[in-house]
């Protein structure tokens, strides 16, 4: 007897996890976190217009969700001026990216990203076989010109671009992505990734053209709205390759607690509002503890703060493990020169405050 | 401008649904169905400490679910007496099978099912250039004798059974069931699909053997636990199998309310007993009403009764379409002879008060 046989493509694939979950770091410390800041989530929580919601909707949960995710899809559509059918939820964006890159790449095409930007698009594109090719960040900023130029070069599927930026929270002016979408060569779909674009400064994204065949767009209720957990996400394209979805994915996916849970934090702009001030206010409070022990913060439109640590990689992650040891959970972004930075979200202050009480202790033990 | 380069693969697939939700369908009739008994739901709902859970972990969904899903995974390890790396848990069984096609099916590799089985297990294989084959039921049974021989002469990678039987009712006893595996051809796996076991009758369910790399099952919280909507199913398979899932799954992908649910619907086994006898009374009164009427209820291990309308499809499809104008919400299987029936799920007393009420009326109108 012997077991199934993959495909070549799966035999050759390692059996990666793009990151390693809290509960995961948790499980092995053996004892939980005291300040939960290294995934990025929004620690103001969701609405409580949306938390009425889900509570409501965990007595339909017998039923499966609406496969169409008719009514988030037009309030969706409603909110960004788009028609409907522009509209594809998901189970969050990375599900959405899956789904993309399966529609689009075989194996050995080239897809096009920046050296350190998000390991799960990578994961799906090496998981579908694409061949990734990487160029560097610029001043730890996205390079488009090198974008493109790399994606011209190679006639790429995909050109994957996240503004604001992951993991170093930087940002790219409107008018630059949008030149940028421009430049998109022929035959290749831009990857617009926003994730974090709720957080940015007016001006950040461009405009949406439901038309341009040239990008697709993601958004997503992980952050801002605070639901990280409910997997919900959405992209925004042309009707025809929003239909291509429909090829390809899980109709009956999505969770329907998280569907009502969306549709009521879209609504709850008053929160969203609230959450962004306060997210503001807690990246000048990350911004201030780094200072006061001779670390750099970088300036961010998201809900993170990626702090220079000043010196190189290896002295990062040393500064990063004793913060863990020290019950506060952070990130770092993996390659060089990104790395010699940790990357630490936003959160009220009481979290800030154990990160500040931390902080010195894990910088003198990583010095010493 | 053009759009995205699809691949081949896809460029060549339809845009299929295998299953148009029941809200797609209000919103085509632009009215509710009073009764909604089409999608094997379980209208008794979750378990009350399942919805106390979900209600409080509602408020921590701002975190990502645990990547691992240790806790549940861990449960149903105890529960079903096997280690839980043997355990893979997942976005329903829908999700699951979409992995585990892409991890064995290549294009233009035989899969083996049964004609009118599982249409999203289909979708799955198509959507990864599989080469579909299918062989007859026999007697309203899957035919285990047939599906092996089929799987043997094309040197299949999959070969699926769902026992008890979608869309018939219909079951295998465990020795049957054994006998197919014990039959699985070398380099063959087979997919058992047990979404329904926990209504079948005690000598249903072969023993599990996590050691036995010729067989991956499938479970579901979406029918007797009455957490469709939470999307949460499980495999147990041996252990290298389970660990390719790592591969190629979306490891953030289950919604933290849902793990949270499932977990504490596991442990209420007095709800599930009590749901099962609910079905049971449920199943006896939809064979009432059938029979009343002059149709053939056929025994059923599931929680959906399988009607025999006593002609041909087309008459089937008629009285389908006169229950659904008269707001009452069925299915029925796709094909012949399978489609001279009409599939109704178990439910309370006053939604099945609803089909007594519709159902003469409905046949009267498609035998007129």
């Amino acid at each position: 007897m012997t077991g199934p046989r993959f495909t070549p493509l799966v035999d050759s694939l390692p059996a990666t996890v793009p990151f390693v979950g809290p509960e995961t770091l948790e499980r092995g410390r053996g004892r939980p976190f005291r300040a939960r800041l290294g995934a990025n989530e929004s620690l103001f929580g969701p609405s409580p217009k949306a938390v009425a919601a889900m509570q409501a909707a965990v007595r339909e949960v017998w039923k499966y969700g609406d496969a169409q995710n008719h009514e988030l899809r037009l309030a969706l559509a409603e909110a960004h001026g788009v028609a409907p059918d522009c509209i594809m939820v998901g189970e969050g964006i990375d599900g959405l990216l899956g789904y993309l890159v399966r529609l689009v790449v075989g194996p050995g095409d080239a897809v096009v990203t920046s050296e350190g930007a998000y390991p799960t698009f990578n994961y799906h594109v090496v998981g579908f076989g694409g061949a990734l090719h990487k160029v560097p960040y610029r001043d730890d900023h996205e390079d488009p010109d090198a974008l493109i130029g790399k994606a011209a070069e190679l006639g790429a599927k995909l050109v994957y671009l996240s503004n604001p930026d992951n993991p170093m929270g930087t940002w790219l002016p409107a008018g630059r992505v949008q030149a940028m979408i421009e430049a998109v060569p022929e035959g290749t779909l831009m990857v617009l990734d926003e994730a974090y674009v709720e957080f940015a400064p007016d001006g950040t994204a461009p405009a949406i053209d439901p038309e341009d065949p040239r990008v697709i767009r993601f958004r997503t209720f992980s952050k801002i709205h605070g639901l990280a957990g409910a997997r919900v996400g959405y992209a925004i394209a042309a009707a025809p390759l929003i239909a291509a979805f429909e090829k390809v994915r899980n109709h009956f996916g999505m969770c329907r607690i998280s569907q009502a849970g969306a549709l009521a934090s879209l609504a709850d702009t008053a929160w969203l509002a609230e959450v962004k001030a306060q997210v503001a206010e807690g990246r000048a409070m990350i911004a201030r503890i780094a200072e006061a022990h001779g670390l750099t913060p970088l300036p961010s439109a998201t809900n993170f703060v990626t702090v220079d640590c000043g010196a190189d990689g290896d002295f990062a992650r040393r500064v990063l493990a004793e913060l863990t040891e020290r019950d506060v959970f952070v990130r770092m972004p993996g390659v060089a020169p990104l790395d010699r930075c940790i990357r630490i979200a936003a959160g009220p202050e009481d979290q800030l405050a154990v990160l500040a009480e931390e902080l010195p202790k894990a910088l003198a033990a990583a010095r010493g």
